[in-house]
Formats: structure tokens, C-alpha cells, sequence
């Protein structure tokens, strides 16, 4: 049929990665990290958006290697989780969401914060050696910190793109600040979300594939 | 406890709202559709975005009028799908997503389009004054504008945000430039995304509750 648009899936990620490429400033990453940082701009549609990636040197291959031994992947919301695509993960690792849980909700009520706070405690029995997604919340992320520093088991890497007005700032730059020795990539300032925080674990898992 | 940041869920709500109101420049929408793009900026954390925003007048009327009658919410990816708040919706409208239906991806296939595309042909049945919210993909706003013009059954409200490099700017401006007589709302430019749209359908459910 002739649309009068592009249609082919494989072209139209051609030309997005190709512009992309084109217009962001990507000198200061290695090529795995380009890479990742390619697909976290694809997924918000703004080149700028790589000034503002703060990265450890060993996020991709920390959180590549935790893909391959069967990591879980945890996710802060239903939105990251549903931004993740299974068919790329190496080891049907899980892909996990607890603010549903059942627990969570008295929890956050007994304690006075979030149920995205309130689900972190939640998370130990996978958390060691995954890696945890956080593209909404950032009392989840606040509070993930804070377990690991009450001696939480560790997580592999960590993706952090809390976004919005209250915390999100404050959050990322704590994580920045004393990332507690866990690989990690960051955007700082008031941007992120759940498609810029799944597109960079999706972007791992796709450079194991060699999809780039 | 002292955590050293605002764990109190309300607070968070409330100064990101204010600081929003403070900072967006709102003075063009009437009080309804300010209220609609408040939320689209909470969810992304940019108050320019409220540049970028074209809407129909009966917009809000429209759509809010949609899901007080029991219309369906059609949502072009699952992350959309997964960003509606159930609870805030009037008449147990049903939220759907036909991108995983087993018939998408061999018509995609066969019609050599994005599995986006291909699902709109399977909204039929519950477009007739559902409010469709596009978060991701152009093609399937394309897709929508040719199924109307073919004489699809005609949606009550169409929230358009698909995101990206190629087709998102050309999608909106189709949109913009000839609604089909459908209210809308849209984000111009490439920015856009699964949690702008579902923000925009949530803050339609949100107002008809009195939570502004």
C-alpha cells in the first residue's frame, strides 16, 4: 500500500538510530554505552538528552554480565515493566513489579510514605545480583539506597530515571553522588520515565544479542 | 522516619502541582485542559511541554463525556495500557491493547507494516466513541486517521503523543491539520511518550472525580 509514511519497522528504526546518531553529542561515551544511551533517546525523542547521562565506566558490562547469569530485572512500575521486551533477555531472567503486591499498600500506610517506597523491602529475595529499573519513583529509588546501606543484598547495576518535580532531582543526585560501589546509569535532572528506564535495560539486552 | 526526603505521597502530589502551576505557562487552556496538561507535565517533568500542546476546544467535554457513557480506552502499546489508573475511571471502562492479539503480527507481516499499524484494523469493534490514547508508535496514529477516513467507526476523543524520530512530528501535524471532526489533543514536535498519554487520560478521569 503506498501510505504516504514509513511503515517497515526495520527502516523506521534505521532512520531513528541514524538520527539520533547525527545530532547527539555521544563523543564521551565507549561504544556499549552509546549504544544504551542511543536507545534511552529514541524512546523520549530528545538528542539533548544525552548531556545529561551520568554512567560508571562498568554499567554495561555489569549489567550485561547480570542478564547472562539470570539477574532479575525489578522494576519500580507496571509501566517499566511492560516497557521491557522478553524475547531479548538471555536467561527468561524475571521481570518483576512488586507495588501490586498485597503487602505493599498497609505497609506504606504504617510507615507514611510511598507504595513505591513501601515495595522496595520487598524486593530482597531478588535483589542480590539483579539489576533494578527505576523509571518513575523516586522515594523507590531514595529508599533503595537506604537498604542497601541498612545491608540490603546488592544489585548488579542499577537504571536510574525517576522523573517529575519532588525528589527526582534530589534522588538521582544521591544516587550520583555515592552510587554505593553498584554500576549505574542516571538522568540527571527532572527528566526520565519508564520508557527512557526500560529502553536502557532493553538496550543492554540487545547488545548481548548483537542488535545494537 | 526521618529519611531526609518527602515520603508523604499527598505532599509529593501537591508541590509538583504547584510547582507546575508556578513554572508552565497555562494561561491560554480554560480551567479543564489546564488541568490535562498539568499531568502530562508531571509525567514527564518538563513545564515547556505546555508549548507543544495543541488541543480542541471540546476536548475534555468530550472525552470526559466518553468515559462517563462506558466508552473503551484503546491504548496502541502496553506500557500506555499499564500507565491508566483503573480506579479513577467512571463506568469499569474496559483498557485495552490489541498490539499482543495473535492475528498482528502475520497481517503486519503480510501488509508490510509496524505490528502498531496492524492492530488498528482490531479496534473496530470498540472504537465507536472510545477514547483512543497513542503513546508510542506514529504508525498507528496514521493508521487511525486512514481507518476514519475509510469509514472506521468514529472515536469520541483521541489523545495523540507518539514519540520519536520518524513519524511522530508528521503523525501530529496529520492529526492537527485534520482531526476528522474527532476532539483531540496533542503534543507537537518529537516528544511524547506512553506516560504523557496516559497522563492525559488519567487527568480526564481525574476530573470528573473532583481530584483536579
Amino acid at each position: 500500500m503506498a501510505a504516504g509514511y514509513i511503515t517497515d519497522p526495520a527502516e523506521i528504526y534505521r532512520q531513528s538510530f541514524a538520527t539520533i546518531r547525527a545530532e547527539a553529542e555521544l563523543s564521551r561515551f565507549d561504544t556499549a554505552t552509546a549504544n544504551i544511551v542511543v536507545r534511552m533517546i529514541h524512546a523520549c525523542g530528545m538528542t539533548d538528552l544525552a548531556g545529561d547521562i551520568v554512567v560508571s565506566e562498568e554499567f554495561a558490562a555489569a549489567g550485561q554480565a547480570a542478564l547472562v547469569k539470570g539477574g532479575a530485572v525489578i522494576c519500580d512500575v507496571e509501566m517499566v515493566r511492560h516497557g521491557i521486551i522478553g524475547r531479548l533477555l538471555p536467561a527468561e531472567n524475571a521481570v518483576l513489579c512488586a507495588l501490586s503486591d498485597p503487602r505493599v499498600a498497609e505497609r506504606a500506610r504504617l510507615a507514611g510514605t510511598t507504595r513505591s517506597a513501601a515495595q522496595v523491602e520487598l524486593w530482597d529475595a531478588q535483589l542480590e545480583g539483579a539489576v533494578v529499573v527505576i523509571g518513575n519513583a523516586p522515594t523507590a529509588l531514595f529508599r533503595l539506597l537506604e537498604r542497601i546501606d541498612e545491608g540490603a543484598p546488592m544489585p548488579a547495576a542499577i537504571i536510574g530515571a525517576p522523573v517529575g518535580f519532588v525528589g527526582a532531582v534530589e534522588s538521582k543526585d544521591a544516587l550520583i553522588a555515592n552510587p554505593r560501589g553498584v554500576p549505574f546509569i542516571a538522568v540527571r535532572g527532572r527528566r526520565g520515565g519508564s520508557a527512557i528506564a526500560a529502553a536502557a535495560l532493553n538496550a543492554l539486552a540487545a547488545g548481548l544479542e548483537g542488535h545494537g
